[in-house]
């Protein structure tokens, strides 16, 4: 029998002159019958209030379990009458952007959510220049000391924005890539970026929240997660928990594209997975307009194919200022429809009009002119943004060709395809394809899954039986080093074109034939 | 595989592109492969200072391991060129004596030993009165705090008496009765002596020395024997650790006597134990002149059957102030056979001539005179005294009698009898015949053990095998509640006689036929 939540309501035997069982070994006793669990610990500082709260409670008590690679452990036990409320916080632990979900671990309802910057950009955008960073004295501490203290912060906040405390948050459950969490747990991130890319633990299991100076109940244990290996992080094991991946017969795709592209291929019995680079062309902020998903960032791009009307929606329809990556992409597929740039994503200067300028010798598209812009000023790509963006997206094809050709498969013969990420949650799936992003196939087959991270987190909060799984899926994926020789450059090649040199892999586009 | 000893020195291929391994995995696997050991767990404290010390030793490191009920564990890792000692101290937690010894965990060798009061006696020389005591408010907190504030002032000294530091210390191996064990670790007595007599736990495990307040290595682990119950402690456990009655494959006895007689029976297949009160007369400190061993304390008495000259002698040869419980036994088993007391343990005025007198109305029994003892008193024996040591004696064989009888043996049919504690360790096994405290047998067949709770403990430190042996003597024990019937007291009340009412139990006992 398996548990249906982390908290337990148990009635113990009482002890009588043919029954003296010690306190702790009836407790532990009853929780081996209820869950079916081998070993049960019971920590020191429980045995030493154990006896008055059985008393107290005439032996009906509330526990907190949780289980960590040894096995399950007690997090903390009270009198069953005691009416504190029992929370657990999801923490995705991304780059730029925090997201933490508190959830009642008795019901497994969602209580409260909320997103906040990464502190850590203080120090640098970037996952590098955080690592190099760390590397001065005292560097490491002061690092993770930004992000602790922020989600202390945050906590306290959420807890209190529902009348609640972050004292009784007992379970927190962190997912991230494996320099997010490295950087979390204050772990040496000095070989993660090194050759041979050598991560302190692939398993950061389970932790005391005291340890690492999380402050919520003073018992309050955090699971950091597994990765598979440098470049392929606890938040991707979490996503394919939520996708179900890992539980169907089968075989499904899931992709993560962040400024790498990270890529799981398999089902219920075997699980191979890739990650490279595929470019931060699709963050957003490397090309001269692009930028985080806000008030007014174009997110969706359409251009009229007969009077070439270009018409920009912004986020919460503001003044345009700038452009995210499920924008640009919508504008590039917009852009090659309607002949303004041609296959190899070169501007068109007859078809873009009076929207093509020169900027330093560099051909540019005018997307927003100043007089509509938010700044004042035109918002622009260029070509050199573009080529950038079709480097991106061969490379996510490229890898997913890849691997799909290890197993004998065509990308487009997937029958699933789980888009993980807020960057999946946002991207029209329709101008993926266009550009020759992600394989042609019906629309039905893709999937996106928010942010899976969280998600993965959350689900773990609500069920035991998750914990068994996260593992067996960190055991069971075949991390492949991508092996970027001639044949995958030959690859890549053919894939910077739009949609791609072999236009039969992709007979859903048709260019406007102007 | 297994280890001999809990430090091991090992060498971690070097991690490759071709094997990316984790820091934290890698120690974790090569311990694995060396342990056979299905699970090894790092502590998050150690997976902080892992890369720096696997890149400053070239990969070659020492592991200090421990093992917990949920499995092996790294206490510590060192650069294998560390050249600091690696310590263990085995503690006997005696209630009126604590002895440690200092061993060297690489060599298993000892190093010192020590011996001290337990500082609780400040509180009350017996259990029940400290137990009492931790009723009033704090009382828990403070009559721990004696003991480990005591600990640690002793394990200062021990190590600084060998020139080393108690900073090296990484395990400690305690062994205690019950109650000892539940005030060392801070934990409710209360119940221990209420009935049904439940302790807190009957598993403490292993627990952090700082979570104790023992201050050795901040790392360093603390492992407490596990009890039986109440009134069956980890001493016991210890001692049947060290006899190795639990890996003999012949039947054999162990018995400790203390105010209470432990007895255990049985082979590397079954146990069964019992307890009970063979009374304090066998302890010294109830008779009128009954005292712990020590300097001028009487510890042989030796009567002539022929000129009735008494022969008293003392520990260092010191003038008499008093008398221990071998000393006791002795002169119980030598007033029997002059005829000084009869088969009911009466004294006999004709035979003891002028050392007889009556004190206040009740017969007694000058053992020194005034003029000869320390004290310059009196030293005396009275009739009171000797009624009480043959009911424990009684109460003694009455407990043999009727744990042999269970499993369909006389007492004088065990083939091994160990005799455990340092009351064994003293006593004249032939005066204890003499009054049929224990069964008439060669006396070869008796094997005393010393302090078998201070050995086991030590062995412990010395053999990580053991640690798994302890766990199945804990679950291999049947405890038999002591069913005090009608047919308990016939054979109490035959057992009160001298050695015997059934003298054919003990052939080689001849009294004095005058």
């Amino acid at each position: 029998m398996c548990l249906s939540s982390w908290v337990l309501i148990i009635s113990l035997p009482k002890p009588s002159l043919q029954d003296n069982t010690a306190d702790v070994d009836r407790l532990l006793q009853a929780i081996r019958q209820q869950t079916g669990a081998g070993h049960v610990t019971c920590h020191y500082r429980l045995m030493k209030k154990l006896p008055d709260i059985l008393r107290a409670s005439d032996y009906r008590v509330r526990c907190v379990l949780f289980k960590n690679a040894a096995g399950w452990f007690i997090v903390d036990v009270e009198p069953v009458t005691d009416a504190r409320p029992v929370l657990g916080l999801a923490v995705d632990l991304g780059t730029t952007r925090v997201v933490i979900r508190l959830i009642d671990l008795i019901s497994g309802g969602n209580l409260a959510e909320n997103s906040f910057d990464n502190p850590q950009i203080a120090i640098g955008p970037d996952i590098l220049t955080r690592i190099h960073d760390a590397d001065q004295p005292g560097g490491i501490a002061r690092i993770q000391e930004l992000i602790i203290s922020e989600i202390n912060l945050q906590a306290e906040r959420i807890c209190r924005s529902v009348n609640l405390r972050a004292d009784d948050i007992y379970l927190v459950t962190v997912s991230g890539n494996t320099a997010m969490t490295h950087l979390f747990l204050g772990l040496e991130p000095r070989w993660l970026i090194r050759e041979p890319y050598i991560p302190v633990t692939n398993q950061p299991d389970v932790v005391c929240a005291a340890d690492v100076g999380i402050r919520i109940h003073p018992s309050g244990q955090i699971f950091v997660f597994p990765n598979i290996g440098s470049y392929f992080g606890g938040d991707l094991i979490s996503g394919i928990l939520f996708s179900g991946l890992n539980r169907r017969e089968e075989t499904a795709m899931l992709v993560d594209v962040g400024t790498n592209a990270e890529v799981v291929l398999g089902n219920h019995s075997w699980m191979i997975a890739c990650a490279g680079a595929a470019g931060p062309a699709l963050e957003g902020g490397v090309t001269q307009m692009g930028m985080m998903a806000g008030p007014g960032v174009i997110d969706r791009v359409t251009i009229d194919p007969l009077d070439f009307t270009v018409d920009c929606h912004t986020i919460e329809d503001m003044p345009p200022r700038g452009i995210c990556g499920s924008g640009l992409i919508d504008l590039a597929a917009q852009l090659f429809l309607s002949g303004m740039i041609d296959i190899r994503g070169k501007l068109v200067p007859g078809r873009c009009k009076d929207r093509f300028y020169l900027e330093n010798g560099i051909p540019a598209f005018i997307l927003v002119s100043a007089a509509q812009s938010e700044t004042g000023c035109n918002l622009v790509i260029t070509q050199a943004d573009l080529d950038s963006l079709l480097r991106s997206k061969a490379a996510m094809f490229t890898i997913l060709e890849t691997l799909t050709g290890t197993v004998g498969l065509a990308p487009q013969d997937i029958p699933t395809f789980y888009i993980a990420g807020t960057f999946g949650y946002f991207i029209n799936p329709v101008s993926a394809i266009t550009i020759g992003m992600i394989p042609d196939m019906p629309l039905t087959r893709y999937q996106t899954l928010g942010n899976s991270s969280l998600e993965g987190a959350s689900m773990l909060l609500k069920d035991p039986t998750k914990m068994d799984e996260i593992g067996m899926i960190q055991k069971n994926i075949t991390y492949m080093e991508l092996n970027v020789n001639m044949d995958f450059m030959n690859r890549f090649s053919a894939a910077k074109f739009i949609p791609h040199t072999h236009t039969g892999l992709f007979p859903s586009v048709r260019q406007w034939e102007g």
